[in-house]
C-alpha cells in the first residue's frame, strides 16, 4: 500500500484507487483565475486587505507561481490580518516537484504579467443582481476544447483556482442547482459569515431571470445568474480533460461547486475525478465539504496532511487556527507533489519549503 | 537509416541527427497568430481575397485546426484566385497524427473561437512607419516563459504561424538586422513582388527611430521598427522551449526571420532547432530559404516531400505551380506527422487526407 501524507477524507476505497493510478506520475497544473464584484461586498472575502485589492489577488497569485514573487503588486496578497495567500503553499509544492503550470483567464480585471490561456470570459457582476455572467456557455465550451488539448500530453491534470469572493458564489450556484449548501461552504475568515452569504445568495436567486426549475435543469443557467467566471471555465476544462485522464480538482467548497456543475453537464467523467484539498478544509467545523461532495456522487476527497503547527513563524502557525485554509490549488497541488515523489515529499518537506518562501517574501515586504 | 518522405534540403547530417532524436515521438504543436497592417498594402499578400479579409485569416486558420471548419468566416481563407489556405494541409497532418494544438495570440484584430494563449501582444502597424510594434520585449519575455512551460511535458515542439503580409515583414527584419534577404523571401503569389517588398522595407527602415547599428545589435529593436507581432512571440517560445527540447520551426522564409531573431537573443539554443517546411518552399526559384538559414548558422532544413500533382482536383494541382507554398506550419507539421508515424504516413497518405478535407470544405463553401 502506497504511503503518503494524505488524509482519505471521503470515499477511501475510490481514493486509494485514484492514488494508485497517478502514483509517481507528473501532472500538469492549471490555475483558473477570475474576478467577481461579489468579493467587494463588505464582509465577504479575506482575499485582500481592502475590497478593491481583490481585483489584483488572482493575477498576483499566478505571478507568484511563475516567478516566486508578484509583479502587479508589491509583496504578496494578504488577508486584512496579514496572513499570506495560500499561493505560497502552491508555489512551494511546485518548487518541490517540477510540472508545467498554465494560467487560465476566465475573466479577470487585472491580467497577470505571465502567459495565460484566454477563454473569452469576462469579470463577474455582483450576484445580488441575478445577472452575474454574460455568456458562460461559450467559456465552458472553450474550456472543454482546452481540457482535451491539455489531456493529450499530460498523465493527469490538477486544476486550482484563484478568485476572491468565490465561496459566496459557490454557495449561490449550489443552492440554485438545488443542492443543500447552507452552512456548508468554507470561508477564508475564522468567523465564517454564513448568514451574510445566505442573504446575498437569496437576493441573487430571487433576481435571477431563470426559474428554480430552469437552473436545476441547466447548471450554466445557475452560473449565469449567480455564479462567478471561474466556474464555467474550470468546469469545462475538467469535463474535457477527464474524458481521457484523471483530474484532481484542487480546492475546497468552491471546487465542490464546480464539481456539481460538471456533474450536470458531463456526468460520465465523474469517475475520473478526485477532490484534492487541505487538512484545514476537511477539519473545518464551520463548513462541510464532505456533505457537498456526497450529494454530487461517490467522488473521493484527498486532503494534504499539512501541519504548520511546528513552525517558528506565527504567520504560518495561524493556518492551524483555520485562517485562509485553501486556495490557488494549495491542497491539491500538495497532494500531487506527495504522489509524484512517491511519498518522499510530505508534510515536513512542505513546511520547510513554505518557511523558506515565507521568510523570503516577508523580507521583500519589509516585515 | 530511417526512411520518410522528407527532403534534407540543407545541413543533411545535422538534419538526419535531428530526425533520429524525434523519430516516433509525438510533438506539441503551437501556432502563433497575429495581424499587421502591412498586409493591406495593395499587392503584398494573397492570404485574403480582399485586404480587410487578412484580419480574419489567422483566426480562421486556428479554427480550421481545432474544428475542421472556420467559425469566424464562412468557408475557409482563400487567395484572390481561389486557392485554399495551407491550413488545410496542417489540419490534415494533425488529423493523421494526434497531438496537442495550442494557439498563441501574438496580436490579432480578430480572435479565434477557440482557447488560445495570450502573450499581451497587439496588432502591428504598417512597417512603412518604422514604428511597427509597441512592446515586443514584453511579448518575447512572455513567450520565453510559455516555451519553458510547454517544454516540461512535450517530447518536442513544432511551432508554426499564421500572419498575412509576413514575408514582407520578414524581409524587413532580416535587412534591419544586417542579413542579405534581397530577392530571398518567398511569396504566397506566383509572381513574387520583390521590388514592391523592397520599397516598403526601405521606407520602414529609413523611418525607424533606431540606427542600423542599434537594430543589428538588438533584434527586438529591428522587430519594433519593422517587424510583425508574430515574430517576438514565436522567437520567445522557441528560445524558451529549445533550452530543453528539440524544436521544429515550421515555416518558410518567415520562420527563417524568426530564427535570425532567436540567434541574436538566445544563440545557445540554435543547435536544438530545425526548420521544417514544404517542398514548394525549398524548390521555389523566386526565393532562397537556404541562403537565409545559412547566414544564421548550421541549422538543418527538413522539407515535407508533398506532391499534389496526382490529385484530381485543380485547386490542389495548382500547389505544384508554386501558389501559397507554405503557412500555418503546413510543412513542419507534415514532417512531424511523417516522423511520429515512423514513415508510415507519407506523401500519399497526406494527399488522400488533404483531398478528403478539400472536398468537404468546398462543399461547405458551395463550390
Amino acid at each position: 500500500m502506497h504511503k503518503a501524507d494524505i488524509i482519505y477524507a471521503s470515499e477511501e476505497q475510490a481514493g486509494r484507487q485514484f492514488v494508485e493510478r497517478v502514483w509517481g506520475k507528473r501532472p500538469t497544473y492549471a490555475v483558473v483565475i477570475g474576478n467577481t464584484e461579489t468579493a467587494k461586498i463588505p464582509g465577504v472575502s479575506a482575499a485582500g486587505a481592502v475590497p478593491e485589492i481583490t481585483d489584483f489577488t488572482p493575477a498576483a497569485d499566478v505571478e507568484l507561481l511563475y516567478y516566486g514573487r508578484c509583479k502587479c503588486i508589491d509583496g504578496v496578497p494578504v488577508t486584512p490580518t496579514g496572513v499570506p495567500t495560500p499561493g505560497i503553499i502552491a508555489m512551494s509544492a511546485l518548487q518541490l516537484v517540477s510540472m508545467p503550470i498554465f494560467a487560465i483567464n476566465a475573466g479577470v480585471r487585472v491580467r497577470p504579467h505571465t502567459p495565460y490561456f484566454e477563454l473569452e470570459g469576462v469579470p463577474g457582476e455582483d450576484i445580488r443582481t441575478g445577472k452575474a455572467l454574460k455568456d458562460p456557455r461559450r467559456v465552458y465550451e472553450n474550456g472543454v476544447v482546452l481540457g482535451r488539448e491539455l489531456a493529450k500530453n499530460s498523465e493527469y491534470l490538477v486544476i486550482g483556482e484563484s478568485i476572491a469572493g468565490g465561496t459566496t458564489t459557490a454557495l449561490a450556484v449550489l443552492m440554485a442547482m438545488g443542492y443543500d449548501g447552507q452552512g456548508k461552504v468554507s470561508s477564508s475568515m475564522i468567523d465564517n459569515p454564513h448568514s451574510l452569504k445566505e442573504k446575498i445568495v437569496q437576493e441573487g436567486i430571487s433576481n435571477s431571470p431563470f426559474s428554480k426549475e430552469q437552473m436545476k435543469a441547466d447548471p450554466l443557467k445557475a452560473v449565469q445568474a449567480v455564479g462567478d467566471p471561474m466556474m464555467p471555465a474550470a468546469a469545462g476544462v475538467v469535463a474535457g480533460a477527464a474524458e481521457s485522464i484523471p483530474v484532481i480538482m484542487a480546492g475546497g467548497t468552491q471546487m465542490a461547486a464546480v464539481m456539481a456543475i460538471v456533474k450536470g453537464l458531463a456526468p460520465q467523467v465523474l469517475s475520473n475525478i478526485a477532490l484534492g484539498t487541505t487538512k484545514w478544509i476537511v477539519n473545518d467545523r464551520t463548513s462541510d465539504v464532505r456533505s457537498i461532495v456526497k450529494q454530487i456522487g461517490k467522488v473521493p476527497i484527498l486532503a494534504a496532511d499539512l501541519d504548520f503547527g511546528p513552525s517558528k513563524h506565527e504567520g504560518l502557525n495561524v493556518w492551524e487556527q483555520g485562517l485562509v485554509k485553501e486556495g490557488v490549488g494549495a491542497g491539491g497541488i500538495s497532494v500531487a507533489a506527495f504522489l509524484a515523489s512517491q511519498g518522499k515529499i510530505g508534510k515536513n518537506e512542505m513546511l520547510a519549503k513554505v518557511e523558506e518562501n515565507y521568510v523570503q517574501l516577508m523580507r521583500i515586504m519589509g516585515k
